[in-house]
């Protein structure tokens, strides 16, 4: 079924990576600049993020002895400092996700590359060390990123859906390892309700959101894949939600075979794999110039 | 799971508030200023809140001896007055919503101030006291509303989405108890359709929308939080629905351990808790003046 | 539950009148007068309604010995003369539906009547006498709509959503009586997809769709109430549809206790009720004249 | 149930047409000419398609012996020729879906055929030869397409929503055989969400997309008709997804009593019937040229 199934690490079947974007209010703010401050409510529901569920978060992963990967926009780690230590000193893997959630597919490269800059200084600053992973804000992965991020020295990517496992972009001047999501395991489809962000939608109980995402990683367990989630603090990380896909985690762990890992130890073992000649990732041609030029 | 808890009155593991708003036809009328007369069927779907379920509501509760919270449009208490006299006889409480439902998130803070000044107008001339309780229309709470909402007595606010606990605003004379909603809570995305709103989204059947209620239900009596619910007496209040909730606040009740009260009486205690040094609470420090300055 | 419940015949528990709408193409030429032509695919959807299931549901419905209510524009009763012959010789009672399915809220009362008049010129041409119901399409009754009807001859409309039972609208020359519906029972929020008419959506599975419809029964059938479907021919009328919705009126009959009714026979009933003093309708005081005069 | 049924082959009750629309990024770029090259991850969500399921879809039917149609767009053809040598080496069968996924119902006579032409080019470049079938993009069949299919000597469309079974349109220079489908059995409504393409909807599990998808087969099971679906590799071809629906498709089989068979092959086995006299087609009329005059 999966095409260039990798090997995994202890004869695990599949892998599992639990990936979470802390965005709070920064998607907001890029989108209302000028307005934010009136949305209070919006932004109490986005806060609540790193304000609330991140503790929580922390606390249920140390109870499992698990650590994860959070995406984090640098003005979040600015504002929230907290939240970030918190990850930090219990272990997780702290990823970049724009400086203000920057859509940078409407911006140029030159903009583009200010953001990163923005946001590889925030995260140095708080984190000490520069990022090895990269999520673009909104999936908004421009045709400058891969170089972008290439020369600014991470190590992969996860923001596009264009396989199944983990693949290669090359770029100028060297490579990125792509671990692919999809809308389908991001909880903002079953979960969002925003008129700000203009999405009136209606919103899932808990046991139907987990139905779709156990049927992505059935399938991840049945033919040998990677299962990366793209879950927000601000909506899976409420009671009710977070309660849900811990314990369809704690089945997963204990039906066994399955490694869950974060994407950074992922990125090693991927690296590992094709050092050792035991595995040769698919590449998929980034940046590809093919615009139609039918006019 | 949940930070800071706070002790329930008589052992109770968690605290339920089922609050309703009555906008009836405000927040068309204030959408639609000029050509509301023309939207006949819209109004009357809309009015079906007040003249049809308010009645119904006020019944069933009187059967199950409970008091619950409505919030209500100034406006809508001068156009609906039997509707507001009816809950009150029945021991109801009732807090503001606004005059014309307005969204306070786009208006000035002087038309903010007029419209808060309208509202209680029309709320004093009906009920003969000042309320105690505001929720923003829309959840549209502006960075102006917290002082206003202060200097004008208020003593609590239910508008906003960053906890699952009470909390504290403080404002520049004085404070605000803050009970968080959501909209995973709010019946709006299960059960609305309407072109002049602009919510064409498919309607669930009353057992779905029970399941998320239930699940939010369930993690508030599990670690100890509030549940608040917002519903629309037009949406809920028809009776397929009221059937399907009326049965979950009764499997609630029958279960026990569940504090079934009015927001104004958790306030109460919530205060008594404070006072006795049994509970400080969290401050979410509104308002937030940090808009991003990165231009 | 339910206010002022009517005594229903033969000591039924409840009434259901399921109605349909045949739209055909009449909303979709009134929204792209210009570019209809071009919108094939969409207008086969539509046509898919007069051409495929309307002798469809007179076939299941003859096998029932069932009649039942079809809402019909003027334009479509001219461009489907069959359809309407056929549902005609089989004793389904016809109601106007508008001339193009108009919007009636955006236009003049002018054009209002002029739509009418050519609804009904087109109504009587085929069907030999005036129509006694009125749906206003796509529910939009116009402030002038009341007297209009009253004015034109109508005796009843259904396309408010004001209350659970039949209910009377007074005008100036006469009174009509209202049959209520809701979104709720209209199978459109549950069916509907499609890009020609703004309505990006997911697509119910049948048994879902009646799940909602089937929780609308209960209650009619528990409080005594009257359910009043808003099915269209060209989405209900789909053979996998239809056979649930079918399914669903076989137990509805076998159980026993509702009367099941196409609007007219109701409407007589009403009627006979009032006069015999066995019933007093509410009124809704339409038109309300009541828009904030808040400027 | 079904009017005008066709005798299948075999004694088969019913008939299954799977099939497929590979449009890769054709529909992107069309709708986003300038931009396209900077929705990266949008661009791999849909070369997911041809690049991730196509292959894995020609493997998993080699496995069932079964060849389904593919509907692709001439650009696709081009940039994705393994894919398009793929299918043809193992059977399948492909049909064309314009050059760019053209909207036809928004461009010129003069447009549209020049799209065509530049689609039957793009085709018979890698086939060698011309396609007898056609779906529209986005079922934008126009007022011109008719003609301009079967000046084109195109034998079968399958695009529109007039019918459940197949049916005959004529046009000036001969016919179309049309195989009616639905956005009921597209993948489209259950599962797409994309900001880029204006979709912002929920996203069904694998196993609710099919509870839809079963009705509709059971339908056409019990009543003798003509199941065809519209799905996407991008969408469907995901490993939880397409394991539901092999999963499916493997009940089918195994129940017997449906022909599965792609397009083609229904065509020839319909032509065959009429031939012999064996059964008279419906026909829908097109193109209707009757655009309301009523200004």
């Amino acid at each position: 079924m999966l095409a260039n199934p990798i090997p995994w690490p202890d004869d695990a079947r599949c892998c599992v990576s639990i990936t979470w974007d802390i965005d709070a209010e920064s998607g907001l703010a890029y989108r209302h600049r000028e307005g934010m401050e009136q949305l209070v409510a919006t932004r109490t529901q986005l806060r609540y993020g790193p304000r609330i569920a991140i503790p929580r978060l922390v606390e249920v992963l140390r109870e499992r002895e698990m650590v994860q990967t959070f995406f984090v926009p640098g003005w979040v780690i600015e504002r929230y400092p907290a939240a970030i230590d918190l990850l930090l000193e219990n272990g997780h893997e702290i990823g970049l996700h724009g400086y203000l959630h920057e859509r940078m597919c409407e911006i140029s490269a030159e903009e583009e590359a200010t953001a990163l800059e923005r946001g590889l200084a925030a995260y140095v600053a708080r984190v000490g060390e520069r990022p090895r992973g990269w999520r673009a804000p909104g999936f908004t992965f421009s045709k400058h990123s891969a170089d972008l991020l290439i020369d600014a020295g991470f190590r992969y990517d996860s923001s596009l859906m264009g396989d199944d496992m983990p693949c290669v972009f090359n770029g100028r001047n060297g490579r990125l390892i792509e671990f692919p999501i999809d809308w389908t395991s991001d909880d903002w489809p079953h979960y969002m309700h925003s008129r700000d962000f203009g999405f009136m939608m209606p919103i899932s109980a808990p046991k139907r959101a987990v139905e779709v995402y156990e049927a992505e990683f059935e399938a991840a367990w049945r033919y040998g894949g990677h299962w990366v989630t793209v879950w927000h603090p601000f909506l899976s990380g409420r009671p009710a939600r977070l309660t849900a896909i811990l314990d369809l985690v704690d089945r997963i762990r204990e039906r066994g075979g399955a490694w869950l890992a974060p994407l950074g130890a992922v990125y090693d073992h991927v690296e590992a794999m094709i050092a050792a000649g035991r595995w040769t990732p698919t590449e998929d041609g980034l940046p590809f110039h093919d615009r139609p030029d039918i006019d």
